[in-house]
């Protein structure tokens, strides 16, 4: 029996339908097992043994989901389940394999094994959508994110720009695992082939698990700033300088710290809580015994909104100025990276939170502040992400955790979003066969 | 004609008596072109070739001054003037001849031709105080204080206890002074041998250059303490940990620092005001984009009081317990290092003021937060201290400088005070003297 999906996505079977829990958990048991670490860890570095084994059974589940599969020059997995108009956009779903050198079983794998039990599922099931389900395992994403940059046409073509001197050469990379470094211009793909891209990761935070673990329902991801602070006062001896003839930098550095954990808690607009963090400094001399006369520490803010990173960096550059006076010291502050945050599809927000409250799953909204696949993609279609909680807000670890529970309610999300998105995208077959029924 | 210091001291003679300056001054040039460097600069390190030759020098002009010249078993020159009564116990003053590796001209050499030439003024004016004067050159005062600390019976008898990669074995180092490590014991002396010891030295800090360069009265030499502060929070992801949810230990030491700067801030009693630093700092894992995990941080603080010092770190102790608790951390603070506080005698204090009022020169009492052979030598007689002015407060550089003026006005305060202090003790000859002249 074949249905669509439309009769799936409404109704009981809208109630009924659902993804093999066990068999979804057994394969992320299985391909958490390749590269696993004797403590208990994963190592799969992208166009390692270990990814293209990784990337081969998954390729083997895509087939016997029904799924035909091929790799782009930039060595993407597409595993395509053909819709009842084969010439209509795909609505895809997928993450990466790869891994950092010691990481969880979940980060990536998790969203790419969903995506597959999804189409699986459809195909057990006989359920065809209007348009193709594409599942794409994305190649490299925690270094170079190479495959979804070329999908979405902002790879550099310049292979220099990847090296690095514990990696191989990315066009070495690419064709270990079935990419072409030289057709990599190939990958790029467009809304014509692309309606809709739906990433479900793991939270990677701690923020579900803190509202007692709903289900998260992406915001954004925050646009990210890095800045480098420097404070000049004057290094002397900390026995004979006496303390109202000091300039002390690294008092006026506290009194920044201090000030940016103060702005960085000023609340959002209730969904985009913004974040500020000094990570590294260096102190100059950096002795016991002398005042510090210099010192440098960088500034990392993230935000959905560039117009609150720019109200943070104003209210923050007054204050600096402050404490320039108040200390005698000199503070200069100068950008070093700049990432803009990316809205998700708020089409593809509505239909995610629509779902979760068919399946009765409590929802919270949260922003992503780690970098995704999906965030790349967002540059050439819609694009939203569903996020399920990682408990005590680890990842890249070998203690990085979700429970089943999550995995399998993650996984029937995704299976119905995209059950709903068929519905909304319009298909050109189908616009092509109204016009001709208008005309008749 | 020979004159007793009592008739110097008094009258018009205390007004008119005075060290030659020009002298002085030509001394300190011919002093400071041994070891000069290119940059203007003196590097006469211990035990070094220019270290001997400027002992060598400095003997010469004692014996110039009518001094006979000893070398204890620590490398200590001394220089003495005979007194009236030859078994009284010594007026001493004095300081050291070896510098830091890029040093200026005054620290320490200062004090020590100070001495000659104010010895050299009483034999050329026929002066003979009741009591032997003596102008010791330390050994070493730079790095191990071998000289007054030998002296003080404090010196570690354990050679390899002075061993540094950079330097010879102590041993050798005396040998080539002069000195002998086998009889190092033997330059232990007492109050039987030495009734007080007056140092005149630069300030090497900005307060009597900010008071409009005043003469410095030196209260005392300030006790020091050093700690290890260690704030332990919780390092995880500066994008993905919301604000609420951060345990930052550079928060967390942050709040310590101004907390620090604002106890060292509170004056103290007047004339011993603290100083409270934080100078060298080690952040974990210290990268931009995550949250420090944990801080190691050095506090020194010093104060002429050791309650003053105890009701600090209590403070700080209470301060640093609410900042735990507020930031989610864990705050320790380790004992590293103390040194008691060193008064000076108030007669020697008290002789330096009365001096200062009969030149009619300004003073300032401050303590001295820097240590000095006078220091160690208190422990076993009577101790003051006189500061000149350093020009930006500035020492251990080639930019260190104090006019010739206040180098002067130094000396002639020195052997005023001498004069004075000659008074003040009574020789065991005069004693004596009394008991029968009262049998008879």
């Amino acid at each position: 029996m074949l249905r669509t999906a439309a009769s799936a996505a409404t109704g009981s079977i809208a109630n009924t339908l659902a993804i093999n829990g066990d068999r979804l958990m057994q394969m992320m048991t299985d391909v958490g097992a390749i590269g696993a670490l004797p403590n208990g860890g994963v190592r799969r570095l992208a166009f390692s043994p270990e990814d293209r084994q990784a990337r081969q059974l998954v390729q083997s589940w895509m087939e016997t989901a029904g799924m035909t599969v091929t790799i782009d020059a930039a060595a993407n997995i597409i595993g395509r389940y053909e819709g009842r108009f084969p010439h209509a956009p795909a609505l895809a779903t997928g993450s990466h394999l790869d891994t950092v050198p010691n990481a969880g079983i979940y980060d990536g794998t998790y969203g790419v094994l969903a995506g597959v039990e999804v189409a699986r599922t459809l195909y057990e099931q006989g359920i065809r959508p209007d348009h193709p389900i594409e599942v794409i395992v994305f190649a490299d994403e925690e270094r170079t994110m190479i495959g979804s940059k070329a999908m979405a046409g902002k790879a550099s073509l310049e292979p220099n720009f990847y090296d690095h001197p514990h990696y191989e050469p990315i066009e070495m990379g690419l064709s270990f695992i079935g990419g072409n470094w030289s057709q990599l211009p190939s990958a790029r793909r467009d809304t014509d082939g692309l309606a809709a891209f739906v990433e479900l990761h793991v939270e990677q935070g701690p923020v579900l698990e803190a509202a007692d673990n709903p289900m998260g329902l992406v915001t954004g991801i925050v646009g990210q700033r890095r800045y480098l602070i420097t404070i000049d006062g004057s290094a002397s001896h900390a026995g004979t300088t006496p303390m109202p003839m000091r300039q002390d930098a690294l008092v006026a550095a506290s009194e920044i710290i201090l000030a940016v954990n103060r702005i960085g808690n000023k609340s959002g607009d209730g969904y985009g809580d913004q974040v500020a963090t000094v990570g590294a400094m260096k102190l100059s001399p950096n002795v016991a015994n002398t005042i510090p006369g210099r010192v440098e520490m960088t500034l990392d803010i993230r935000d959905l909104s560039n117009q609150r990173l720019d109200a943070m960096i104003s209210e923050l550059e007054a204050v600096m100025g402050a404490i320039a006076t108040q200390t005698h010291t000199q503070i200069s502050l100068k950008p070093q990276l700049r990432n803009e945050p990316v809205p998700v599809n708020s089409h593809i927000y509505n239909a995610i939170a629509q779902v979760c409250d068919q399946l009765q799953l409590p929802v919270q909204p949260l922003p992503s502040r780690a970098s995704h696949d999906a965030q790349i993609i967002a540059s050439i279609t819609d694009m939203g992400m569903i996020f399920v909680p990682s408990q005590d807000g680890i990842s890249h670890s070998e203690t990085e955790y979700t429970t089943p529970e999550h995995c399998i309610q993650g996984a029937n999300i995704l299976l119905h979003t995209l059950l709903k998105l068929d519905q909304h995208y319009r298909c050109p077959e189908e616009v092509t066969a109204l016009k001709k029924k208008s005309k008749v």
